[in-house]
């Protein structure tokens, strides 16, 4: 497996760890958007949320608060971005399911887009019936 | 409480839902960064992540794959960013916890900032120390 978070898991690249348990490791980016930067990933070996089974998604769920808790006290930030991206378009570079906990201070510059739209009311009414009945199916 | 997600899960505000359970509501962002673009939040208000309690969260975590799946499918898109922020610092504007389900196209232009350093491995691990002190703690 050519995935640099399983050889992480494996013990074959290090890292410097924050937080393990049997479904998850934290430790932190070594390209760090900020100081403390912290990843949170699940042992097993999965690209993309969507194909997460409950089981670990539900215990990154479980972890995210107590360690963006210690992220946030440890950086004395003033808030944080937790940031899952899934496949290239969305910024995703290791094909490893990834946490991005990003400690944040105000006018720090990281981020600085959120180009928001207004949408017809009635298409936004489409989009969701269409999500809701694959959720249901 | 004047929360307008609060008002949302009150059914005082509408919203075009996609989904509900006992702990969560995922609706459609009234202001998308894209088509398709949900929120997932928990019922109980709750302003930060690092606040809230295992159950609600492991309840997101276990939400997060099923709800991503099916906007993934309904937009047809190439990724999707699953986004939390907290505090005004990292982007919060309603202070109840949210994940942003962002579609993403590539080259879509939504999102194209990541800026990314390097900071000594030393410095990188006294941060890992820290945070693990607090997660220990």
């Amino acid at each position: 497996m050519d995935c640099v978070f399983c050889k992480i898991i494996a013990g074959e690249i290090p890292c410097s760890k924050v937080y393990e348990d049997q479904n998850l490791l934290a430790f932190m980016d070594i390209n760090p958007l900020a100081e403390f930067h912290t990843l949170v990933i699940p042992k097993k070996h999965i690209e993309f949320l969507w194909d997460c089974p409950s089981e670990i998604s539900s215990a990154l769920g479980e972890a995210l608060p107590k360690i963006s808790r210690a992220v946030q006290k440890a950086s004395a930030s003033d808030g944080c971005n937790v940031l899952n991206n899934n496949a290239s378009a969305a910024g995703q570079v290791v094909p490893h399911i990834h946490f991005h906990i990003i400690p944040r201070f105000e006018n720090d510059g990281v981020f600085t887009e959120w180009p928001a739209k207004q949408l017809p009311v009635e298409k936004v009414q489409q989009a969701a019936d269409k999500i809701k009945v694959l959720i249901d199916s």
